[in-house]
């Protein structure tokens, strides 16, 4: 999506390590009419597919994916990342390995609000190595609900989190897929 | 508001200890829709102010917030609770007490995304001893901007945060204000 692209090109920040910085219009400062229109094409790639609702991971995914279930007209479940003391039994859980913290996450959704026969689209803002993705795909599995397809924001496509899912034959919809990014400039996959 | 008061009274569970969950609609699975309508309750009630950006804390406030950016036309800026490896320097921070996770949390909020002379309104989901409000209201105050108001949904009333912002002069508003949940049924500050 190239309104997307741009803002990456024009706006985003290189660090060493290939890392590209999006918080001032993403993921900490957010552009919120930038995510709808970013819904409006994930609706549009998605039309033909009956969803019941939208997940997402907290935290920073979390105002992309309600933007989406409003455009959709569905409601927004969002996986939550440890346990709080207002979480009862009948969990959902998913241990992934967050690289942004660099520690070991377990994801948990309760069990009242997951259910066979729910048609889930996947929303998130960022995919690098996929371990969130992996964390949800078995969360909804484990819930006996369908996966009707993952939609991103920015896939970073040279740490080979999203080419996995495909091999899968998942219906991943990345809306920038950034292939290098260096001082010189931020190279998207065609 | 009555259409909150309502959901809760009708979809809200009260556990031991008054504690009152709404998980099913508005932190947990969230209904988008009703979100949207307390949206549109926040931006009359702060119509006459100039507001520059909406502030929350990560998690449960972001999807409200992000609604309520957009009713009102200006970004979203949400404060996260720990540091991670992609922040860098310039922070403005903040240490509170989540009593939900029992431990001490330090709020953080780049020092790129909120200047002097911002006009802030923050929104959260729900104020019980209103430490996540203190914490923003710091960092508002680090950053030498304004803080226009705050806007709550669910308040519980009997905890006392929000009557203690109140008396510092606050314009803090909250759409439903729990007094009382026990078996019996819940009850709402008039």
């Amino acid at each position: 999506m190239q309104l997307l692209k741009d803002r990456i090109s024009h706006e985003g920040k290189v660090l060493p390590g290939n890392i590209v910085k999006v918080d001032g219009f993403l993921n900490h400062r957010v552009d919120v009419s930038l995510l709808r229109a970013l819904s409006k094409e994930f609706a549009a790639h998605f039309r033909d597919r009956e969803i019941s609702a939208i997940m997402t991971v907290e935290a920073s995914g979390i105002p992309l994916a309600t933007i989406c279930a409003e455009e959709m007209g569905v409601p927004l479940i969002f996986a939550k990342k440890a346990k709080s003391d207002n979480i009862e039994g009948g969990l959902f859980k998913s241990e992934i390995m967050s690289y942004t913290y660099n520690k070991k996450v377990t994801l948990i959704v309760s069990a009242e609000w997951l259910h066979p026969g729910d048609k889930i689209l996947i929303i998130d803002d960022f995919m690098a190595r996929g371990e969130a993705m992996r964390g949800l795909v078995g969360i909804i599995e484990q819930a006996g609900a369908e996966l009707v397809g993952i939609g991103i924001a920015v896939e970073k496509g040279f740490q080979g989190g999203g080419d996995k899912l495909r091999e899968r034959g998942i219906d991943l919809y990345s809306l920038a897929i950034i292939e290098e990014a260096t001082d010189e400039g931020i190279k998207f996959r065609e």
